[in-house]
């Protein structure tokens, strides 16, 4: 693979290319990994490059990689750029034929979303988004007991996102720090607290539960006085099957670290799981004793089983639930390539058409939220 | 103490008389216990009670208490009638100069309410009304935590309440069958899941936070297809000081318990309990480690101290939290007749005004929903 | 009932006296509460007793008392003692035909025991120790798993008491202070971590198990340098089929509270509790997922359900497992006295030969430890 | 590094390279994976080695790579062979000047363990083996707060290590299998609970209460009937400074996955961890509150936050505890080889010191049960 971004200092950047190496199935050939040459030239030698490949540009390394013959060329791009450059160089590189792996969101803007689901229809080529907590075997084992019916129809959800992260008054806002063009929604979008969590917390929601969220009554803001970015954000959900659902994100909540929870019920029962302990997931049926299902453990269903690389009771974090991504996308990419289908099991990476659903529904509760909480169609 | 409702047949009434009676400070002696004189007699037996005290009506019970001698007589009304009945007693209790305790809700009715807690201010008389989940040593001691200001300003709360009692749709829908008259709104109430839980949820959240709800944005409604009560109800929240907060309760989550759960975050840190295991509090002070509070364990504040039974380590239940709003009551009780100054910390039982607060917060969900979700603001 | 012991300042007594009030169907009508006559008077007159009942010694309590006619006298004693005094009040209950209910431990000689064993035996009367674990739903939940081979064929079993309560060696040895007499074999017994905690831990083994320990090899001792007294015991343990198990007790744990905890693994699955979150038994079958019980919840059996008194998802505590001792042993009692068959499910508390048993254990520890830590035959 | 073992079908070697590989500052580059040497060359394939370096055995291994200029031979050697074939590859790789990372085991006889230790300490070459539990970031963590003075004095230990893979007693017994080989005595080691598990908890034991395990009162069998290697163990314990502690391992428990815990009690307050919830440790202060840590949170010391890749709230797992042992042992031999001093923190890997402890600690156990539970010394 290529990598745009991830140069000097970036902490997400090196966190993917671990990601991507760790199953040794991907190996990272190339780079435009800054928006100063020198850095990504001195980035490719940290990878051990060829220094010709650590490219000045992400134009030059789509251009140039693709003058190489097939098995020499990179297979994918991974774009790990901050988000208001996530736009340019997956439309450039879908538009020369190469596979991508992006960061969330899909962009910032939603008629740039748009344009890409479309590309990638046009072109066929493989695009996932890293929403790595949909990575997790016990998220990836929720979704498959939604999936074979074992919650019955759903009925109800509820999806938090607390951190802490933004709770100390103490310190400087970050907003009008020396970092401020961090937190301006050009480039960080136009709600900080969905754009970081909330969209994170909207897919699992819409991956585990299999719906869709047609419609939202949102209120987001500022919660510590003088903050110029949200730091939360609530909304009463309508589901596309009729299901109702609850929602709920903030960086402000003191002394949180970073606490995604989600509940999922169904006529048959329902499903807790929580990012701080993922090893775990309660399933709670309806009539009979409440369960908890661990990796690789009784119960465990095919989508997760293959998405732990532990024996049951050798608890796996959240590196391994994003490496699942990248390994996902990857087997992909590489059937793709061999004019093969691939596992139906590798195909539940978050892809363009959800990092879209994501930012269709930010827009939404921004709409919602600054019309005094009208209730709003996502789509 | 006198009861009225809590005849053959009813859980709540000998629930409550057993709460009372948990301290041996409360003894019943008289009794109004059923619509049917016969059952209301049957009742009295079953107490061992003298049987001229189980009168037939309520009426007669206040009327003839009040002519025997003053230590004789009756010092509060214990009211566990069905929701719609519970106006009438209070009224003729307070205006006969009873002390009285009641079952929540307040009253169904707002003016009812109001006239309630207008008519206690005017009698000086103690009003205490059983929100049970308020008794626990360990809500009590969150109070006190926020009282204390250990959670400085408080920015952020959540609560929801989560039942699955009525989650099984194989089963007649309740509405439909023999006793549907339960489920008759000027019986049980406007909305069925907000004056069931959604009213303990909005007590309890007033009582940690020691902040009003002020508005809200609501939708409630059935979930389960065909029910003509409401089993869910979602709203977004604005607090007295600035703070926002997310409700979510339903009565229809498959294989859920009694599931409240509150959270409460202020500028120097954040509070979670719940029900199901009410014995542990935790405590997420900003930037120190996590820490959990136990009864009469380090760091245990007097109001919780008072609120325990038992040494450390030897769990305590839902019914001494119950019997603990009786204990106080009783004993605001017995130092308003001794003409004394009750110790404040016997003070922290709801009373009438908590419980109009509820009916208000009721009549604000209701109102919004029924606008489509608009704000509302509740007093 | 009468009660020996619980004059003014017990704080053991008056939880007795609670605990059996509880359900209203026990009446304390009587007692000898101390061995200060006019203690006795005062104690009688907190309970509101017929001052002629209030008796100056145990001795005349039961003398007078059976000169009653049957329908007035007391049908049952309570023992709330001291640990030496035990025995003298109990033996003579049985010997003039009253059932007993006794703290534990049941003497703190083995003789003793063995001769109030065969007095109960002789003349057939109820006699209940008040191991009050063993009052807990979800406890008595664990032994009718197992004794409905829900675990198959036990093997391997564990259970822990630790306590932080004897940790603090900033403050004085009690076994040197003004109440060192409490902390003297003669009073407290021969191991003081063995009769206060150690046989409660031995106690639940067996009552969930159904198996008898039949051989120890043990260590007991004081681990803060200069007590006096036992502070911690450890001991392997065989069983009556064959089963293994291990052992572990101490008072010296900085930081706990009351932390019991025992595991029982059978071919078909194993059992874990807790004491201090009760409400939840977690059982872990072979080969399916791991599963929950709490009280009144799916999969309950009889035996736990009749040991509650709430609805599901309403925790109850150690007051009301300590009250299911005394509402089994006066259904017992009751039944006796009519001369009926009582339920088998009432027949679960502690009796005399349980607390033989538990007599014989730690005095098999005691000749192990001094031994060099010999396996000891316990019977 | 190269490598000896983990030929194809080898769970274990290939878990070692994944660990090896995780933070990419070491390079697999040769191997003698397997005792087939045509195995060996395709395991070699498999990781891309030159086909030079994949050699036929370790000792072709060791005195090929010796041969290599120093800049391109291995620097240390990595053993993930069976039990019985840890010693020759380890004495050969000291003998020639390599540094080894060895599977535990150190080796299943203790002259042979004490050989390599003596050869440690005459060369100077660092030696690790990989107990993998010690380098999880919260076992640091309770290592550092024991050695930093925060427990005070440690009083009373307890370890146990309950796992179920053995439970199952419908399964052939695995003694009498087609690779009953596996379980001889004279390859797997003396006692197969005791080395599989026993060591572990032995280790871990030794690593966070910095002690040592001077005495043992043991007994060591099979429960399953008919089983002939050893499934379960328990022992009394005595430490180096006069603390007490309890010892409990079994592979027969049904229903359990990995449950090594770990409670350590010093005068000033205990520590617990828990494999299968990894990423917390509770900490139990004398006389103020209980308190819970985790990864780069607050209260974390420098030993943990260095074993930590993920910012708070970022779980990490087995993989990446184990892989912190290859990361300290090679930042070890880098700076050997540079001929500096490392930095005292990636110094915490368990040494062929620790794994001769753990061989002493079998031996002890299995001399002590061997005779009937004596109190056996280690050293």
């Amino acid at each position: 693979m290529g990598m745009v971004g991830g140069g000097p200092g970036s902490f997400i950047g090196k966190f993917h290319v671990k990601a991507a190496q760790l199953d040794g199935q991907i190996e990272l050939v190339c780079g435009a990994f800054d928006i100063d040459p020198a850095n990504s030239k001195i980035q490719g030698q940290e990878y051990y490059l060829d220094p010709s490949r650590a490219y000045d540009t992400f134009q030059e390394m789509i251009a140039r990689e693709k003058e190489l013959p097939e098995d020499e060329r990179i297979d994918f791009l991974s774009i790990t750029t901050p988000n208001f450059v996530h736009y340019e160089p997956a439309r450039l590189a879908l538009e020369n034929g190469f596979h991508v792996v992006s960061d969330k969101p899909l962009t910032n803007d939603t008629d740039d979303a748009r344009k890409l689901v479309k590309l990638v229809e046009e072109t066929g080529l493989i695009f996932a988004v890293t929403h790595a907590y949909t990575g997790y075997p016990m998220t990836r084992q929720a979704r498959a007991m939604v999936s074979a019916g074992e919650l019955g129809i759903i009925r109800l959800v509820q999806v938090e996102y607390v951190q802490g992260g933004k709770a100390d008054e103490s310190k400087p806002d970050p907003t009008t720090g020396s970092r401020s063009w961090r937190y301006d929604p050009a480039i960080s979008g136009p709600s900080l607290v969905m754009g970081d969590i909330g969209t994170h917390a909207h897919n699992l929601l819409r991956f585990i539960s299999g719906l869709e969220v047609t419609e939202v009554c949102a209120e987001r803001g500022a919660i510590v006085p003088g903050r110029k970015v949200d730091d939360y954000a609530g909304a009463l959900l309508r589901l596309g099957n009729g299901a109702r659902g609850n929602f709920w994100v903030t960086q402000a909540a003191a002394g949180f670290e970073n606490s995604l929870k989600i509940r999922v019920s169904g006529t048959k029962g329902s499903l807790e799981w929580w990012q701080e302990l993922p090893q775990i997931l309660t399933f709670k049926p309806l009539g009979v004793p409440v369960q908890t299902r661990t990796s690789n453990g009784p119960g465990i269903l095919p989508l997760s089983a293959r998405s732990s690389r532990m024996v049951a009771g050798h608890p796996e974090g959240f590196a391994e639930g994003f490496a699942n991504i990248y390994k996902d996308a990857a087997e992909a990419v590489a059937f793709r390539i061999a004019g093969k289908e691939a596992d139906p099991l590798a195909l539940h990476f978050p892809t363009s058409a959800d990092g879209l659903a994501g930012i269709l529904f930010v827009d939404a509760v921004i709409r919602s939220s600054d019309n005094g909480s009208s209730w709003e169609k996502v789509f």
